[in-house]
């Protein structure tokens, strides 16, 4: 691949950039996508104004970016809480960061590079892409020392920027950890595995165990139940209930033609059976400990207590002589429970975990195979050996171009598409018991197998071609690994740079646009006609998006001393998520639920492995140039990021963990002084309701065909009765917004 | 090696072991030597009967294994505490296993090995080892299911066996806890990185902290003190002053002419010094707040809470918002405290560890070299042909089954001595802080090294030299390994059986005769002309017991079907061990401090890495026999062995690591059934003396230097206080009896 080729895919992906930056500020102020492009916004205002049609709304503007811009870290906290900060944080350091590598490097190592070796260069366009890599560089050359120093800079400047980080994310967690006097979860505590014992209830068995052992703390519980068969039958009969109601209310069907047979005089039936089940719903919700027989008590509950240091050291102990039985965990927030997986029986959660961990490995394995073949795409002069077909291809210059620089990254991103599903659903499976958790363990996965399938996938497929023998068990071999990654890192990095413009510019701009719920949007509106404005609203997908924020930085890093040209790129990409996940998090996505900056951790132990990494490839490098002294040096580099890595983890990862106990005992001291505590507690018996969301969403729905009221702004809030107090982040849902994960 | 060089070995070895156990039997029986064979003993009993020579005493008896094999469980319960039942229920399962192993592999594995090639066998005596092992059997064998059966049969019977004895171990450490209401250490909490305040001494920061965060269940605190260069130099003059004291004690030297320089008039001015600083020492003990300029207050201390329960859940749970200050851990009993690494700064402790293991993984590695020579002796016809000057050695028959049947191990076993000092110090450096813990962290050590330099460095090194070539790297490669064990394990069999007769047998023999004390004993009653019958009692070497008696299961289960004639001699190494042990932790050992069973966590996993390792090599050798059937079903054993591993991690590990709440708070309760409460907590006050062992020592000793009494006998249960009735497993060490880890 040469200059020419690199300026084209840069060309094409500037245009899609900007044609799809301009469309989605045209298309943001057309009112009946209100619901795609200010889910957040939505959530949070009662009323929604009608525009009329104006000029205006046909003009692309920037606007957003200014408002995006300008949005202060405190407003962001506001909207998406820690982890929508954090989640910037780890863009702005990756800014931060990459400014400095790009500075060194463009003036530094660039320019050693290009005249590494004596040879004639050829017309700038025309020039290969390998000329501006470390491979250009000669065998002992006495300037690797630029390239040494180069490294130290970054990693130094990496390190710094990550304690500081680290240490403020750190105090924003207990920060938001006080913040709020009335979160159910910190006196709660769930409590699986309640042994079985003849001729008594679960219900009973854990009265009488916390009465007995926690008398002084113990408040209430509440116990959990199957949902079971019927459960499961009625929620999907609520869904199909939903669509079909909004489907058939259509009062003036614009053409008569497109009404469909589900139009039909049935309506009626659904609606009042809909409505009997709402309010018997909310007869059991109420009276939880009635029996209802649909529903089986399962051997888990939410257990309350009267101080949040009783709750916390509740969910900290062993409780029993058994490990097996009376688990405590401390609990997540009302709306952040993921409550179908607390009937799992826990004895089968660690065969369920190790039955993910083997799935997930046979996945990230298997799914080499697409990878190989998308990067033998950019080989097109080595494949037309292999395949002589491809010949007629190669020799179309600009099809050749499209090929070699384009069409790889965009297959390969089409199959990434499936793998978030995939580990959400691997997760779901392992057990989480909060939403949160999931998708913080989803990320993990993705993070895991984004790593391996792009990063490494990509530069051993690069090796093997380069060698014409995939023999793996060579590439397998430890010794050979740093010398393996220091010959494939500067030749793959012409496929990581079309990587960041197509993987990264363009799928900012989908982002952006959010194709998949704009489709929706329109397929309800055109094909169902249907006028009901009800919206799904999106909690923010951190699982696809850390890990290839942080992807990008394992690019960047890698590539920085051996192939410095990916740098600006990787800046314009950075700066450009900056301004669109701002964007986002301020009007898209709503948040129902957060993990309290538990993200940080990943993104930190990530950074180090990345630092780390590039080290070694600086080591394999700087021992196929011959200079010892650069190879010398680069040994207590990396001694030094991994001591930093382990300082970290004891300064400030054991917080992410546990709450301190002082935190608790002083919140707790609070409550009593300002006489708080009995509101609390008694908000605390109605926090958590199994099965209430799903009920009142149907309440809503019935209670509006009832009243044939077209009103969209219905608020639940008062409807949620003294729950609501507690959300105070999680308030902003009203009835009409459905939130998926 | 053949039958008759192996029946050499076997017989070298009886006679040694018959001949030592017969030098054991008549040894125990001379009065002099009592404090050397029978140090448990003289800790319990208060006097010591003086026999008049009797003829008996010159003939050998078997007396002592009777009385060995008589001990019940309680009574090893009661003498060694819950580790010595742990250490022995792990030699009675390998018996148990072997037994099994044995049968099934003499009977079914051995004659398919023996008669697995058409081939003229040798008069017996020459037959070589080779053809009694897997490397006989011819490949594509149908006979090689019933190798498979064996492993089924081996696996499925060590697994159920290591669970019941897990579970069986589980109570019996539970019931340890529950079984005396006394121990301090449930009450204390050792508090570490107490964050310095300007203008506040440790204590205050301290108290203020409890009284402030814990004030229902704070009780009382005892700063740790610096011990400082002052207090070392004092405790060496201390140590010098024991031995010139007793030296010069002696009231009619027999032979004048022994007497040494040692001998002046200067024990006086000795004694006189140690007196007031006895003195003053039990004051600064008394009054512990009491501001000794010699001793500087440093950020640890232990605190004491009024229950139990309270102090578990300080213990575990994070204090403060900067976890590394205010770190938490339940303490170690007071005999177990290891006072010296309590001051050492909590900010340290991990770059300590981190140094450990690195100088760990370059000890254990650079180890090698002496291996590889020992080994190499083993094959003399191989090493002949690279050394020709041995060709004359090996022509004598006699030296070259010397060489080759005993030699090595000898050499071996030299080198080995070395291991376990080493290991100790590391575990010290790397920051315990109870004594039972460095032992077990050591144990640990000296497992790996152990399994690594005795297993694996002769499997790799035979393999190179069968190969002549030692090329680490092909070595190192992960895919060939099983293949690799599988042709290099029943190769080394020989030398494992070696090493079976050599450090297995010989090394019980030792451990009976303890050459060590003994010949201190002799050295102090004949050099140093010493009467004074004061006696070094050690505690039980776990630390090297353990891993000895676990390296021998790893050789067990992995040659079991592949050289099935190493197993009745490690039967009957098991038997004897058992005897032998028995017969020590009655007899020698003493128990100050023990872990309560944390050593069977460390044989559970060994074992089964033993068993996967087994399985493993059993995948190569099925294989390279080309049997795919037993290679298909080899696959699933070992997963189901690492399932079961899994799930008696989550079943029982949690106990051996946290103490249940339920018991902690059953057993605060019956303290308050019993009004024992406030006699509990007066007792706490003064259980725990930083600086009193060796004061109460050196008090003891100068008493009797100022009565000029001889008794031996003299027990400081009284002088210990009441801190004494705490001990009620520790108390038994009165005064003259110094134990040694």
């Amino acid at each position: 691949m040469n200059i020419s080729a690199l300026l084209t895919s840069a060309g094409i992906n500037t245009a899609v950039c900007v044609g799809l930056f301009s469309l989605y500020s045209v298309l943001r102020k057309q009112p009946s996508l209100v619901g795609v492009y200010f889910g957040q916004k939505l959530s949070q205002s009662k009323s929604r104004c009608e525009d009329p049609f104006w000029f205006g709304r046909l003009i692309p503007s920037a606007s957003w970016i200014v408002k995006a811009w300008e949005a202060s870290e405190d407003e962001l906290y506001a909207i998406g809480g820690v982890d929508a900060v954090v989640f910037l944080r780890a863009v702005v350091f990756s800014i931060r960061v990459f400014t400095v590598a790009a500075i060194v490097c463009l003036f530094l190592v660039l320019p050693l590079n290009y005249f590494g070796k004596e040879m004639d260069h050829k017309e700038f366009p025309d020039e290969q892409l390998i000329v501006f890599t470390i491979g250009n560089v000669e065998e002992g050359s006495r300037w690797l020392w630029a390239h040494c120093l180069a490294l130290y800079i970054i990693t130094c400047c990496a390190c710094i920027l990550l304690y500081f980080e680290y240490k403020n994310i750190t105090k924003m967690r207990l920060t938001h950890i006080t913040a709020s006097h009335s979160y159910p979860s910190h006196f709660t505590v769930i409590v699986r595995a309640i042994p079985w014992v003849q001729e008594e209830s679960y219900n009973e068995t854990l009265t009488k165990f916390f009465t007995d052992f926690y008398s002084s703390s113990y408040l209430s519980h509440q116990m959990i139940h199957h949902s079971g068969t019927v459960q499961k039958l009625m929620s999907d009969a609520e869904k199909m209930y939903k669509i079909l109601k909004s489907t058939h209310k259509e009062q003036y069907c614009g053409t008569r033609l497109m009404r469909c047979g589900f139009c039909g005089g049935t309506a009626t039936s659904f609606k009042m059976l809909s409505d009997e089940r709402a309010s018997a719903r909310r007869e059991t919700c109420s009276e939880s400990d009635g029996l209802d027989e649909r529903k089986k008590e399962c051997g888990a509950a939410l257990v309350f207590f009267r101080t949040r240091y009783a709750a916390l050291v509740a969910s900290e102990a062993l409780q029993s002589t058994n490990p097996m039985s009376w688990v405590t965990d401390s609990a997540p927030e009302p709306c952040d429970v993921f409550w179908s997986n607390l009937c799992v029986p826990y004895r089968l959660l660690w065969i369920r975990k190790i039955a993910v961990i083997v799935a997930l490995v046979f996945f990230v394995t298997f799914f080499l195979f697409p990878v190989v073949f998308t990067q033998s795409l950019v080989h097109l002069d080595k494949l037309t050996k292999i395949f002589p077909f491809m010949k007629k291809l190669a020799k179309r210059k600009i099809m050749a171009q499209l090929l070699s620089g384009y069409l790889p990254s965009v297959v390969f991103i089409i199959f990434l598409y499936i793998v978030p599903p995939l580990m959400m659903l691997f997760s779901t499976l392992e057990g989480a018991i909060s939403r949160s958790g999931r998708k913080r363990s989803t990320c993990i996965k993705v993070m895991y197998f984004v790593i391996w399938n792009v990063f490494f996938a990509n530069i051993l497929t690069e090796a093997a071609i380069d060698h014409y023998q995939v023999s793996i068990t060579k590439l397998v071999d430890a010794k050979h690994i740093p010398n393996l990654l220091a010959k494939a890192v500067p030749a793959t990095a012409t496929f990581f740079m079309t990587y960041v413009l197509t993987s990264g510019w363009a799928s900012l701009s989908v982002e952006l646009i959010q194709p998949f719920p704009l489709l929706c949007n329109l397929f309800y509106r055109f094909i169902l006609r249907n006028k009901d404005d009800s919206s799904y609203a999106y909690t923010f997908p951190y699982h696809t998006e850390v890990p290839r924020v942080l992807l990008f930085g394992l690019l960047g890093f890698t590539c920085s001393i051996l192939a410095p040209l990916i740098l600006p790129f990787l800046l314009v990409y950075f700066v450009l998520a900056f301004l669109v996940y701002r964007n986002q998090i301020i009007n898209v996505y709503v948040t129902e639920y957060e993990s309290g900056g538990l993200y940080w951790p990943i993104v930190h132990n990530t950074t180090i492995f990345s630092l780390v990494l590039t080290q070694i490839i600086a080591l394999g490098v700087f021992g196929l140039k011959e200079s010892p002294v650069s190879l010398a040096f680069t040994f207590p580099l990396i001694i030094c990021t991994l001591l930093f890595h382990q300082y970290c983890r004891h300064r400030f990862n054991p917080v992410f963990r546990k709450i301190p106990a002082k935190v608790a005992i002083e919140m707790d001291r609070e409550d009593e002084q300002y006489g708080r505590v009995e509101d609390i507690h008694q908000k605390l018996q109605s926090a958590y309701c199994q099965f209430r969301s799903k009920a009142l969403n149907l309440h809503t729905s019935g209670e509006q065909n009832n009243t044939e009221s077209s009103s969209v702004t219905v608020s639940v809030g008062t409807e949620r009765g003294d729950a609501s107090r507690f959300e105070d982040v999680d308030e902003i849902t009203p009835g009409k917004i459905i939130v998926l994960d």
